[in-house]
This record gives structure tokens, sequence and C-alpha cells, in this order.
């Protein structure tokens, strides 16, 4: 089976929805700066989506350059991931709309722990393709970072009913933990 | 004439319609649990339609990586597929705003029901290219899961006019029956 | 420069095109079969274009897979190809909630004249690069039935105003014209 | 790391975006050309950005064709130019249903400068990986065009609080400087 095709459809879809994202900016009908302002939100909820979805291409790409073989548990749990990824726009736009109200910004995170609990799965899937032994296997080790920001995103929606900023303010730290592409990969297939 | 491009469109494609589908959730006003509950069947079938089309992606991934060769003929056959498939947001989004009525719940089989004609078309287009003896003849076979869904799909929108829950198990029955990788296809490649 | 990247993101651009066009089907509000008879021009319109669309994916797959190299005024010919078939779902739209009126038949056939006429100049730019004794010179040889298409299309624009149906039967006959894949080109291919 | 798999994104996401553009279209709701009046200048704007994005793939097509190796720097360069440019639908439209308005226009320009500035961090980035006895690194020299453009987009943003359509004049003049492949590296490719 293809890895190309895998990759193709996943980069396909991850375009399709960083795109689609914009379409929730929705042009103002005023002409003057003071038109934008009612998007701010909108935007920085755009901003901080457009990174998130950025990350997981980025370390999709690292991952499957690692994997040799896909079966079919790799597709479905493939597909699974770009399923809790294709409702960031849903969420993105309920939260930047409502202005970070404490049920759209819990929900926000709630599709973000889908995605990274499916990614988690993905990752398992491959590995036991692989072995072990494997250079992938090796290279996500005890996968720190993972279970971190699941226990990040499981704060951040039990915050949201708090003071959604502290969620808000999470939800930027796991995206700045992120940024870096995944070092643990990189370092094992430039070893 | 080159597999790889015929792949690639088809895989835009539905890439395209599994994220546009995403778009026929709109975001609710309020922003508390509540204002999600009129989305659930909305939802409900997004998931559904999501399975479907991940199934058609999956095994058109397998059959074609039986195929040697395209001919024009099975270029038009898999432009038909993808036509019945660009209709599923269309049928989506009608039944799950509609909260399973009996009309949309019998369009959206039929929808499914031409998909699957179209993609019993586009196997035969491709068997006679390579020839009764081929690899992808002998794993196609008598196709009874294909042949078998046809008749589950004219039953559920017959039933659609009786009591439209029983074709809603049906569509989810369909769903589960095919969401295994097609193990014809995949043993014959790798005995 | 490589014709890969090209082709991909000219597969792209049709079959995101191919896709938005449902987006013009909308959702009707009733449940019933009653709700779908002012869908019926919008669908019929859908369809004469998805066949467009498709004619035009084809042939520009057969047409790129004889040449061998690809320049900067390729490149910009295709470009105002892609720039003509985006315009496709805005016509078609226009035309079908308009149930055939005569301005919007007319527009449709001058998007569809202008597609053809870039088509064609994306064609001369291809035989300007590979020479008249290529094989792909050979194959379109006079272009008979691009030149049938352009002036079916100039007729069928100003048929718009005597009556709508006879361009609308005019657009059907061009698209069944061409519904054959390129026989000019295959057959070359072969031979 | 894939250098295929970074363009097949970008591909994806600027074929999204140059087709997201023609959404912005809204279908008239009169059936005569008088109703196509409004939509001049959306159309006008609509036809500067797709030249402005296939300037982009355009080049971003010729660049890459000279890069060898992608680093997680390139990466995240390349995914800050796809965000800059996926705002080019939203001022797109703001600035065309508005007229060209002083506040859209300079807004319009204010895209186009961050866009050639993630531009420019790109080239940097690549240029870095390769080293400035590259063949890349020759080629891009002094980059005198890029620094005309961010130029003329800085004083295209100041006079459209003057005379808007000095501004205007000014991102047709930036895409005429542009329209020709950069030549620059196409001769240092052929040489």
């Amino acid at each position: 089976m293809s890895k190309g095709r895998l990759e193709a459809f996943s980069d396909g879809v991850v375009a399709i929805l960083i795109t689609i994202l914009v379409l929730e900016l929705r042009i103002p009908h005023g002409a003057d700066w003071e038109a934008l302002r009612p998007l701010l939100p909108v935007f920085l909820t755009y901003v901080l989506s457009f990174v998130f979805l950025g990350i997981y291409w980025n370390n999709h790409h690292h991952m499957l350059h690692t994997a040799d073989r896909i079966n079919g548990k790799i597709l479905w749990a493939n597909l699974h991931l770009l399923f809790w990824l294709s409702l960031v726009p849903f969420v993105t736009g309920w939260m930047g709309e409502n202005h970070f109200a404490s049920v759209p910004t819990a929900a926000y995170g709630g599709v973000l722990l889908m995605a990274a609990i499916a990614y988690t799965i993905l990752t398992n899937a491959i590995v036991a393709e692989h072995g072990p032994e494997s250079k992938l296997a090796k290279a996500v080790g005890s996968d720190v970072k993972g279970k971190l920001s699941v226990g990040l995103y499981v704060l951040a929606i039990a915050l949201a009913f708090v003071n959604q900023w502290f969620s808000d303010a999470l939800y930027v730290l796991v995206a700045l933990m992120w940024l870096v592409p995944d070092r643990r990969i990189e370092s094992s297939i430039t070893a």
C-alpha cells in the first residue's frame, strides 16, 4: 500500500481546513478600521488554529517520513485524526464569534484533546506495524510532550469554567511547545 | 496514461468533499451547550458521511493499487463515481437539517445507491482492461459485499417511507460492513 | 521546470471547482420531493458544468502527457485557462437560479468560449515549445473539433437572445462531441 | 525531509485560495447585464488577486526547484507565507465590496506587503540552508525586484489615504513587474 497517497490525501485535507478557516472571517460591512474591530477575536482564534493545523501537518510529515509500511489500521487511524482536525474550523468560529466564552472555549479544547488522542493512536498504529526496535519507536520513546499536551488540554477544558483566559493561555502554551519540529524524530533521522 | 494523476485528482475531490461536509455544521448563535443540541442530527449525519467517504477513498485506493493501466472508459467511470460522491454533502445536509425525515432519508440512500452502482461500473471497467485472469478480477470475484450493499440501499430507501430509523440503521450497517478494508484484494496482494 | 507540479496544481484547481459547484445546490427548507423541484434547473446546469470540467481535466491530462518541457509562457497560459474555468461555478449558479434566462445563458456560453480560446492558446504554447514536428503538433493537426466548438459557442451566445433552449442544446452538443477522449492524441500515443 | 510534500501542500493551499476567491463573486439576483454591474469592482479585484496568487505560485515553483534540502525553519517560513496569502481572499472581498475605499485598499496593500516580507524570509531561509555559494544564492543576488516591491507596497498604503486610485495603480504595476517569471533564477538554471 502506498504511503504517498496517504500523505497526499492528508495534505489535501489539512490544506483545505487551513483555508476554510478564512471563510469564518466574514467581510465586514463598514469600510473603516472600526469595522475590523469586532473581527479581532475571530482573527486571533484563526491565527491560533492556523498554527495548530500547521503543527499537525509538520509533525505528521515527520512521522510518516520514518514509516516504511502502511496498513488498514493506519489508514483508519489517519482518517480518525483528520475527522477531529476537520472540526477545528467549526470550534474556531464558535469560540471567536462568542469572544472566548466559557463553553466554546471548552469545546475548542475538547476538539484539540480528541485530535491529540487521535494522533497518539496513529503513532501507536505506525509503531505497531514497524516493531518496538524500529527507528520510529525509539524516536517517539515515552512521548512526554504528547502526554503533557493531553494533560494541559484537560486542565484547559476544566479552567474554561473558572476563567477562560487561563484556557486560552494554555492553548497558546501547547502551541509554543510544539512549534519546534519534533527533535526526537529529527535527531533520530540524522543520527 | 498515468494512474498517478487519476489517483491525485480523485484524492483531491474526496478530500474537498470530506471537508465541505463541515461547512454544513453552521456555527450556532448561542454560547452554551444548549446551542449545540439542534446540531446533533447534522453532526451524526456528518460522522456517517465522513465514514462513507472514508470507505470509498480507502477501497478506491486498494482497487487502483492493483490496476496497471488506465483508459478513457476508466477515466469517465471514475468521474461518474466522483459525481455521485459530490452529492453526498448536499443529501447529508438535507437529511440532517430535517432531522432524518422520510424523503431526505430516502434521497440520502438514493445517492449512496448511485455511488455504489458507479463504483461497480468503475470496477468492471478496470477488470475489463486487465482481463478475467488478472489479479484484480480474481480479487473482486463475485463481489458479494457490493451486491449486498446495493440490495440494502434499495431496502433502506423503501423503508424510509415506513420508518426512517430502519433506513438509518441499514446505512450504519452497510458502513460497518465496509469499515474493514477489502480483504479480498488485500489477501490477493499479499498472496 | 517540472511538469508534475503544473499538473498537480491544475488538478487541484479543477478538483476544487468541480466540488464548489455543489455548494450552489442550496439545501431546501422543505423535507418532501416538492422541495427539490425548484433545484432542478440548478441541478441540470450542475451536471452540464461537471461534464465540461471533466472534459477539460481529461483533455488537459492527455495533452500534458505528450509534453516533455514546460516554460514560463506555458505556465501562464495554463493559469489563464484556470482563470476562465474558475468562473464556471459563478455562471452555472447564475444560469441555474434564473432558470436559463437569456443573459445568464449567454454569459455561460461566454465563459465556455473564453475557456476554449484559453485552451487553444495553451495548446499553441506547448506546440511552440516542442516544434512543428513533435508528436503533439501532429496529434493536434488542424484542430477541427476545437475550432468547431468555438463556432458553436459564438452561435449559442447569439441564439440566447432568440430562444435560449437552442443555446442550451448547443452546449449539450459540444459536451457530447468532446465526451470521447481526444482520439487524435490517443492514437498518436499508441501508434 | 521531502521537498515534494512541501510543494504539494503549498500548491494545495494556493489552488484552494485561488478558487475561494470566486466565492466572493456572489450570484446576482437579477438576470440582465445590469445585474452584473455592481459586481464589476469585485471582479476586477478578483482578477488582480488571481494574478498575484499566480505570481506567488510561479515564483515559489521556480525557487523550490533550485532547492535541494528542506529544514524545519523553511517549513515554518513557508507556512508563514501561506498564512498571509490565505488572507488575500478576505482583503480582496473587502476592497471589492467597498468599491476601492481608502481603508480596505490600504489593508489590501498591507496583506501584500506582509506576503512579500514572508517571501523574503522564506528565500533567506532557503539560501541559509544552501550556503552563499549555492546556485540559488547567486540567482537571488541583491533581490532588487523584491525590495522594490516592498517599497511600492509601503507607498501604496500611504497613498490610499490621499487617493486610492494611486494605490491601485501601484498594485497593478507591481503585478506587471512580476508577471515575467524570475529571469535571475531561470537564467541561472539554464546557464
